[in-house]
Order: structure tokens, then sequence, then C-alpha cells
């Protein structure tokens, strides 16, 4: 990894004390930052040098994972670290920044790379871009990048203008768009398991799979975010970017030893067959719910339109389900079905691959779904990939009976999602980032949806809060013969299954420990 | 399960003594015996019925795997035992039995069900057969099974004139065939693993399948069986029975559901499909091996021709591997590796399915055998069920390494080979029994060996005691481009994966525990 100054706007935010300094600092124990190392923090506030490294400090020992580690760790981790005052619209203060950079690079010997991370709200992205270009802060000699974070735009017209303006900046190549759930373990993990195992591979394609069935879902209602998420809705805020994203690292095949710029190429055909929707097709496929009051975990709680800070008589979505299908070789025929929502009965974020019946007779037609074959990526509240296979039990009388085999091996010390993502930015391998291609063909497939909704083609189902959403959603899959699994709802048979789950999530507990809460997130 | 009167002659030998008796025990705890049972112990010895009970429960007391219970379940077990005296060929004998047999019916109130269990030489079968049948023990108001245990024959010629006789006395239905192979729990596991899922059966054809290795290595000797043993060698002893018989067990597809009746024509499709051998080609993918001096665990052993009892210029072998094919549909192209040895490196038996890359490029094809995806069905030293995927590893480094996950649960009681079995000729279930077709299809794909072996056809090759058997064997999976699995003297990539396994393997000495040594079998 090249010696790199670390530029970061925002340096004094809830983004930066929450996660990027502590994954900065389990980086630093691991010897994953490049050997030379200079971080410059930048921010409106008045702080200095000091009170900067006392802040980061701090930040640590609230929120790394591993806070008991011995105290000289940390000041040594800061012991470089540097702050400047900036405003964002401030020509000279860029001016003063560049010596700074420039000053640091002889102390430090580093070569000009820079790498610009933007911890700021997305309203900063365009002007802090062209300033970083007017002000000269790219050398010839080295590499820059930048590192920005969803929002990418609000539809795909405006998605379209912010990146043209950022491209004025900045080539394509040097642009990481992190989506946090790129970076985390789990997906990271289900990559490589496809990519480097003949008997996943063979398996991944619609000879095998029934249906894919991605979750993601939250106890949370908007909290503060109202004025913010009123305008939003779970399409964008969830749907256009984390859950198209978690569609693509599903579908896509790579070959072993596949460089980023395949999986570039591989995310963004995987886009381009995806199914696009004609507006006054939309409700037939996608479910748009809001909830109503109910109760979470056995508190009541207001509904969505009662929430403070939310408009009178919003139409606004807080669930969304959908079935999408992929044109292409793969998986034409396999239902993709997507969910996520707020004030839902329990927090899971998860993928399921539902495999099909290689042999139905008579009689296997008539089972239930009971026994199906499944391969469960957990990212939440657990992490684990877990595949369901039916086995016979101990007791001799040969009963067949659901077993879930752990592929994730527990315990593991997992890296958190900025973690990954920081290292693989400041290597500048973009694998686990989002591309423009794949942005931009996000946004146009959900144009559609977003204009139905906003010329309210498409119903919206209030929906109890503390539950599975309206009970479209579980319709969706049931007119193809589906349901969705782990729902604690669901029928009997689920529900036996749901009981095994839990013992095999208990089992993990120590690896939940270390997973991310999202909740805090302002954009998620 | 019907009520039984259970005969067995033989009753103070070796077999009923170390597997019969505890075998019933533990079905009897169980409670998987019929509701009432009878059972009459045949001998030549000049045993009571109390002498008969003491030594039923001082070879429970030896050889049961559950010792520690309360005393008074053996004496409740053995309580309705009997014993009569039996000389094989004395007509009156069977008389006698045969109102002992009623005798019993009536005083515990059983209809005319009758299992005969034949635990004596092959020599005895046909006359013991003919007796039953002159002297009328089966009876019209019941059923009546015979169950009997290799050598069925010893080539083509004799087990045919044998099942002829047999077939005089009993219909093939009413013969039980005992495998005891097919008992053990871990090809019973691996049969339900096929049948009821979609990912295994997805992937269990040549389209993912490279290569089947079925190993069943030995460490000791041919001990104080050498004056048998120099008569039949390992193709009879092992080969033509047990380890086809795993060949059928793991080439077979059946659709859940299945009954025994379907096992028993799947099993016949693979036996015809095999790819038969002309005598003059047998040398090119048989290797016949015989052990030399050399030590094993450390102690220096003779060579298999100094060992007593054996004949002067032996040219018996002790080792077999060879190369099958199955040309069906299914297994076109997929060569079946199978070696069984006695005075081995280490005591193994499995049965390894290796997997084909899906997406070879000129990157992979450089690569070893170190990453394939593997199933391995243990049976011995351990019982485990094994996928090797390869996964990312916790480093964060992105290496990716192969981890073994365990499909079959660790530390389940398992019942012994002989529990599952006489359960199941109780329950008049003979999936998994050796039928007739399968047994004359084997010595016929067999004979030509014979005959090879017989006329000086293939060359005999020496190997050191302690080893893996002749070179040639490594060399007949080499010129396909494969190796010998786990092998400890394969190359530093297995030896890395052996030490995983070795990891695992240690996990599961709990239910090796359980595991049955084979070596004190007469016949195996």
């Amino acid at each position: 990894m090249e010696p790199t100054t670390f530029v970061l706007f925002g340096a004094t935010g809830d983004l930066a004390k929450r996660k990027i300094y502590p994954a900065l600092f389990n980086l630093f124990l691991d010897e994953k930052l490049p050997s030379s190392f200079s971080l410059i923090g930048l921010g409106r506030r008045e702080w200095t040098d000091a009170s900067f490294r006392a802040n980061v400090e701090q930040s640590i020992r609230e929120f790394s994972r591993r806070q008991g580690k011995d105290p000289s760790f940390v000041k040594q981790f800061v012991e470089t670290f540097k702050y400047s005052v900036l405003d964002i619209g401030r020509q000279e203060d860029y001016v003063k920044l560049k010596h700074l950079i420039e000053q640091r690079e002889e102390e430090l010997h580093l070569p000009p790379n820079r790498l610009f991370y933007l911890s700021v709200g997305p309203e900063h992205f365009q002007p802090i871009a062209a300033n970083i270009q007017e002000s000269g802060l790219g050398s010839a000699n080295g590499w820059k990048r930048l590192v920005i974070e969803k929002p990418f735009g609000h539809d795909l017209q405006s998605a379209r203008v912010l990146n043209e303006k950022l491209s004025q900046a900045f080539t394509e190549n040097e642009i990481f768009r992190i989506d946090h759930y790129l970076g985390k373990p789990m997906v990271q993990k289900l990559e490589a398991l496809q990519q480097n195992n003949p008997v996943i591979q063979g398996l991944w394609n619609n000879r095998h799979i029934a249906n894919v069935q991605i979750t993601a879902n939250e106890t949370v209602g908007v909290e503060e975010r109202a004025g913010y998420y009123d305008h939003v809705g779970a399409l964008r805020d969830m749907f256009q970017n984390h859950m198209l994203q978690l569609l693509m690292m599903t579908a896509i095949q790579l070959p072993r030893e596949s460089g980023f710029d395949e999986v570039q190429v591989k995310k963004k055909r995987i886009m381009e067959a995806l199914e696009p929707l004609l507006k006054q097709d939309v409700a037939a496929s996608v479910i748009r719910g809001q909830y109503a009051a109910g109760s979470v975990k056995g508190e009541p709680v207001r509904g969505y339109v009662d929430e403070p800070g939310v408009a009178a008589g919003t139409m606004n979505d807080t669930f969304i389900a959908a079935k999408l299908q992929i044109d292409d070789y793969f998986w034409r025929g396999v239902p993709f079905y997507i969910r996520t929502g707020k004030r839902m009965k329990e927090k899971s974020t998860r993928i399921v691959i539902e495999f099909k019946e290689q042999f139905t007779t008579s009689l296997t037609e008539k089972k239930d779904h009971a026994e199906a074959n499944l391969l469960v990526i957990e990212m939440s509240p657990n992490e684990s990939i877990t595949l369901q296979l039916n086995a016979k039990d101990g007791s001799g009388t040969g009963a067949v009976k659901p077993v879930h085999i752990d592929i994730h091996p527990a315990g593991e010390q997992l890296p958190e999602a900025y973690e990954n993502l920081i290292r693989d930015a400041l290597a500048g391998d973009s694998t686990f980032f989002a591309h423009w291609d794949e942005v931009e063909l996000a946004w146009a497939w959900a144009q559609p949806i977003l204009e139905a909704f906003e010329e309210n083609l498409v119903p919206l189902h209030l929906y109890e809060a503390g539950t599975y959403g309206p009970s479209e959603s579980d319709e969706l899959l049931a007119q193809d013969g589906f349901h969705w699994w782990f729902d604690a709802n669901n029928e009997q048979t689920n529900a036996l299954v749901s009981q095994e789950y839990s013992y095999h999530n208990s089992w993990n507990t120590l690896v939940s420990l270390q997973s991310t809460p999202d909740s805090w997130r302002k954009s998620c």
C-alpha cells in the first residue's frame, strides 16, 4: 500500500467519530495502513491539533471494537494527526490546506498521493470537488481519490447532474462511492464463496435456484430524521442503492482471480439485464407501504403520519416489496423478491437463496417448502452464512429433517464494513464500491417507480407497526407458490425451522456483538 | 413391527457375541424390537437356557456400547431367551426346533413370523436352508426370512449355485444378505443426503463431479486368518462386495420417498452400466499388490509371504486399486477409483467426491488441486460427512483457503451397523441389503479380474508394509491428473489440508469412540 495523505472533510462530524476513526484505528492495529500515513482533519469548528487528537482518542474509546487495548496505541495512532479549519465555500481555505498537505508530505517524506474523504452532506460534494480541482490539490506526481457516500442524487436526472460535475474534477477511476452494505463481511464472504467454489458455481443459476429473497427490515421508525425521510422514502433511502447492490452481488458470476474491473463489468451487465418496469405496470410487482400505529417489541409506537416533522397527508413509503427479474441466460425465470421497511417486527438483513426441487413427483409436489434447501446469508442481527440441508436424524427411525450447516466459521473476528472499505480505497481496489454505471442504471430502473408513486398509480398500504409489512407483500410471493423465509408469523413448518435457526443464532452471539447498529446512520 | 421369533444359528459363536447380542440389546433399550419378541439360540454346545442367558449377559457387558445401564435391563432383555442344541446336519434337531418355536409362539401369543439368522460359515447356508424347508419351519400363517452374511460364493459360478439352492427354500424377497458396510451410519446418511437435497442432487453427475475415490485401508495384516485369506485375497474379501456396494450407494440417484424396491432397481442399473473389463485389459486398470516387510505405526512387521499359514510362492493379493467407469448418462467420464489393502499406513475407510472446476481459465488451469471442492464421507477411523469449500479467511487480506464444513452433526449417538441391519430385517426393509442381482453382477464384473490374476496377466507389485500400497496405485490417478486425497505422503498442499482435517477429526473423537473396529471380523 502506497504512502498516502488522508484528507477528511467533516472531521468533527458524527460519521467520522462513530465509524471512520475506529475503522482507521483498527487498520492501524492490524498494520493495514500504509507504512507512511498522514491524516488531516477538516471542519468548520475552531479546533487545534491537540483538541482534534483528543476528540479522535475519545471516539475510539467510545466506538472502537477494541477498547481494551493498550492506551499507548491510541496515542501513537493520533500523534501525526493534523487539523485545519475549513469553510467548504472559501477558496482561500483550500489554498491553506494545500500548503498544509505539502508541508506534511515534506516532513513525513510522503509522495503526493491524496485521498479526499467527504464525510459531509451530499449538497457539499460538488463544491468541494470543484475547489479541490481549482486549488490544484491533486498533483501530477501522485494519485488523488475522492471517497463519497450516498445519496448520489435523488432521481435519475439529479444523479446525472451530480456525476457530471464530479467528473470535471475526478475521473471515474478516482471516485470511490461507498455503499456500506458492500463492506459487510458476509457480503464479501458470499462473493468469495461464489468465486472460489465449483460446488456453489454449479448451483448458481436458474436450473437450481427457485427464487432469491433479499430483506432489510428495521424496527426503528424515522426517529429524528422525519423531515429528511419524508422527502425520500424507503425506495430512495434503501431500495435504489443498498438493495439493488445486494441483488447485483448475489447475481454476478465471477471466475477465480477476477479483478475489480471484471466485477464492475459484471454488475453492469446484471443491471442492464434487469427487466425494466413500465410506469403503468409498477403496481403489479411493487408493493408500497407505510406504517400505522402498532407496537414494536411490546412498546406501543405511533404511526408514520403522526411522527413529528412528517407532512400532513403524506403518501411517503416506509416499506417497499418488489419482484424483480433478471433476463439473462443464468437467471431467466428466477424471481428476486426484495423488501425493506421501517417499524417491522424484527431487525433483520439477509439474503435467502431457495433451491429448486430436482425430481418432483406427484408425491413431492404435495409437500410444502419446509424441506427446501436454502443458502442463508445473514448480515443482521447476527452474521452468518448457513446452508439448510435435510439430513437423517440420529433417532434411527430414518426420519429426515432440516439441519443448518454453518459455512461461515463462527466466533471469528470480523472487520467492520468501514474497515474493509477504507482499506480498499487506500489500496485503490474498487471491487466493493458502487460504480457510476450501476448507480445510473439503478436510478433508471427505479425512475418509473418514483413516477408511479408520485402519480399515485400504486396503492399505499398501511401496515401495523411491528408486523412484516402489508399482507400484499406476502401475496407477492404466494402467487408464485413461495413465502418469505424466517418470518415468525409464517406457517408451523417455518416456525420449526426458525426454532432451529434461533439455536444456531444464539451460537453466533459472539459474532453479533461485533456487528454495527445501522440505526444511527443519517442516511440509512 | 410385527411380533417375531428370532432363530439364531451360531448362537455360541463370535459374531453373535460381539455384534448380534449387543445390537439386539441396544434395539431393546431403544424400544425398536417388536413388542412381542422371542429369541431361540442354536448351537452344537450343550448349553442350557440359563447358561445361554448368562453368556448373552456376559457378551453385552463386554461389547455393548451402553455398558453403564441399569443391570436389570439386561436381565429383562434375556429373560425370554431359549436355547436348543442343534447339529446342522441332523434332521431331527429341526423337528425339535419346530416344536420349541411353536411352543414359544403359543406361550407368548406370537403369530408364526420367523426370522432365521445364520451366523455360521457359508458352507452351512445351503444345508440349513434345506432343512428349514424340509422340516416345515416356515408357516403359511406368517412370514419367514433368512439372514445371511457374505461370502456369497467365491466366484460367479459358485455364487450362482449357492443362490440356486437357497432359492429352493426362500424367495429372493425372503433373503436378507448382510453387507455390514451398508449398515454403517455414514453410508445411510449419505443416502439420505442424496435423496432429500436438491442441492446435492443437482451436483450429483458428470457435469459437476471430477472423480470419486473409495478407500478401505487397514493397518492389520492377515492375523490368524492366513489359511483362509490366502485362498481369497483382497479382491474377493473386500472388493467384490463391500467396495462395489459403496460404489453403488454413491452412484445411485433416488427421488424422495423411494422404497427398497426402487433402491434395488437402481443399484442393479449401476452394475449393468459398469464398464466390463476384458481379461486381457485388466492390467491397464487394476493394480494388484502384496505387502512386503515394513513397519506399521513404528513396529516392524513381516511380509505377507512370511506370515504363518501362507503357501510358499503365493501370488495372493492383499491390495487392489482399480479404476472403474459407469457408462450411463449421469456418470459417463467420471472415474471411480477404488482401493483396499492390508498393512497400509493408516486405517481409513472413506468416500471422497471431488468436484470439477466450473470455469477454467489459463490462470486456474495452472493451479493444483489444493482448492478443489470435496465431499468426504468418512466411516473410519472417525465417522463424519464433510464438505470442503474455499472461504475468505478472517485475516482481512482477502486470502481464500479451504475450510471443512461438518454436515454430519458431531457428537451424535450413532447406532452400529448391525443395529441398523437387524432392525431393517425385522421390519422387512431390504434397502440396505445386498440383493441377488447385485451380487451376481458384481461377481460377473469381477470374474475377468479373478481369471487374469489366476493366469498372471496382471503384475503383482510388492509394497512395503506401512505405506499406501504400490506406487502404481498413485500412478493410476496421476495419469488422469488426480491424486488420492488425504494420503499423508502426498504433496505439501495436501498436507495443509490434512492438517486441518486432523483438527476436524479430533473434534469428532467422541463419535469415533463409538465406531466399530473391523479387524476382529472373520471375513473382512
